[in-house]
């Protein structure tokens, strides 16, 4: 182990993860390193080009908190969180579709009253939404847990607003014994992912813009069912083909339609299959 | 670029970095896609170890300051440093091999005169260091700046103390006009990489040991030469063959000669090829 050339060190660093207990662990270490090493050389990563790899992963992890998660960002803005959901989230035909989860869920969102304002002073065009919880037979899922979040009129999440004292436009409903659920809330908007940071910079030295259309974030959960991260587009928006984190899917876009008093409608019902993994 | 699949989201998100105007930046970012996407098929990574990666970056990210380099630490455990130097550091024969930076050099040290004692109150046991530095016809490099840094007798670097208000065991030196140095300093010892942090973690469940061979590091700088970075490790200790961070070259091992008094004696000389940059 002495002498390592860039041919050999390889298979070096991957013989000094064979002792590992956990195969899981070990498999993924080993094709980890193979993948990062092919990858430096590949493109014959200079120490320079190394150091700045080093620098944006530092800053990166500088600038999240507990409210802003830069590293699923990136994820995000290369496509590694849509292939990781495309990959474990293989459904039965007419289940509804999975999609990123993104970086601005919190836990502890207020609990609302089906028909209860979400939006909770949020900036924006009054919006209904509402649907049904239901299974692949087309039953019922009564009682389903509903967590729904958004940004506002002016393209925020709540956690984005450093003034902020409360949670706004995001909260926990819960289905009635039909499996219905309805909500106020504010119309999304398209919106920039935050592009004052470190992934912001590799967006704008790439040319990419950072906008993501307009949508809303459902996390659905009922026991015997698996849990269901996705969003509802909305249709027309300029961006629903180039969404900056790769998430759109044509059946999750539905309608807006305005109201004659100018507030606005969505109707989407969410299908969930059977859990899988309790049959295990 | 809706419904992107498992099967052709790596082809949206490189379409996706088209227009980058930097070739090299566009070619980085590509292969940094495909070969991310490899990774994440070939293990077939599920969203619970998917999060548990940010998180491990994360908390990479948050025990990073200006005192500690995690994501450097990380590189160096994958081997990653090793591999980007070897690919960059093809030197001619006869010239001192390079090895990994290391995560404890700081800016700033303090500058000393030669036969000085860069311990400055470091705990160990005292060492004399000295030898000269050339070029590869055998010609002196007088006035070569000469840095170095190394852990003490308990195996910490001084940034690693947070009572520090000195710098102790590292400097600047100058060679003279012989090209010729030599300073005091004390006995370097095997130590563990830091392993209270996320990449310890790593270390402990794939039971990897953290220690590192006893060594000195230096960076070697001198008009009309390339800078070396380096280390000068010590004959005999029982982790040459293990280092934790994979540097070891048998080129760089020195005998650490005990002396009468207790004391320990290493020469060592330093071989730097012309810079063959400045010809560009």
């Amino acid at each position: 182990m002495r002498n390592l050339t860039q041919d050999n060190i390889t298979q070096a660093v991957i013989a000094r993860f064979a002792q590992t207990p956990d195969a899981r662990l070990k498999e993924i270490m080993t094709a980890l390193v193979q993948h990062l090493h092919a990858f430096a050389r590949e493109v014959r990563l200079t120490e320079e080009e190394w150091f700045r790899g080093i620098d944006f992963l530092t800053r990166v992890g500088h600038i999240t908190d507990d409210k802003r998660q830069e590293f699923i960002l990136l994820s995000d803005t290369l496509g590694l969180s849509m292939l990781t959901i495309a990959m474990n989230n293989e459904k039965p035909a007419g289940c509804t579709e999975s999609t990123v989860f993104g970086p601005f869920y919190v836990e502890g969102a207020p609990h609302y009253e089906l028909g209860d304002d979400v939006a909770h002073g949020a900036p924006g065009v009054p919006c209904l939404v509402r649907g049904r919880v239901r299974g692949l037979d087309g039953e019922p899922v009564p009682g389903a847990e509903i967590h729904v979040w958004q940004a506002d009129a002016e393209g925020k999440y709540d956690v984005q607003r450093s003034d902020l004292r409360e949670h706004l436009a995001r909260g926990v409903l819960q289905a009635n014994d039909r499996g219905e659920y309805f909500f106020r809330s504010i119309l999304a908007e398209a919106y920039p992912i935050p592009d004052d940071g470190p992934v912001g910079d590799m967006l704008k030295a790439t040319k990419r813009h950072p906008w993501r259309p307009a949508h809303l974030h459902f996390m659905i959960k009922a026991p015997g069912y698996e849990t269901l991260i996705t969003h509802v587009f909305r249709n027309g928006d300029p961006y629903l083909d180039s969404d900056a984190v790769f998430g759109v899917r044509q059946s999750l876009v539905a309608d807006w339609v305005k109201q004659p008093d100018g507030t606005y409608l969505v109707e989407y019902d969410f299908v969930l299959p059977r859990d899988r993994r309790a049959a295990r």
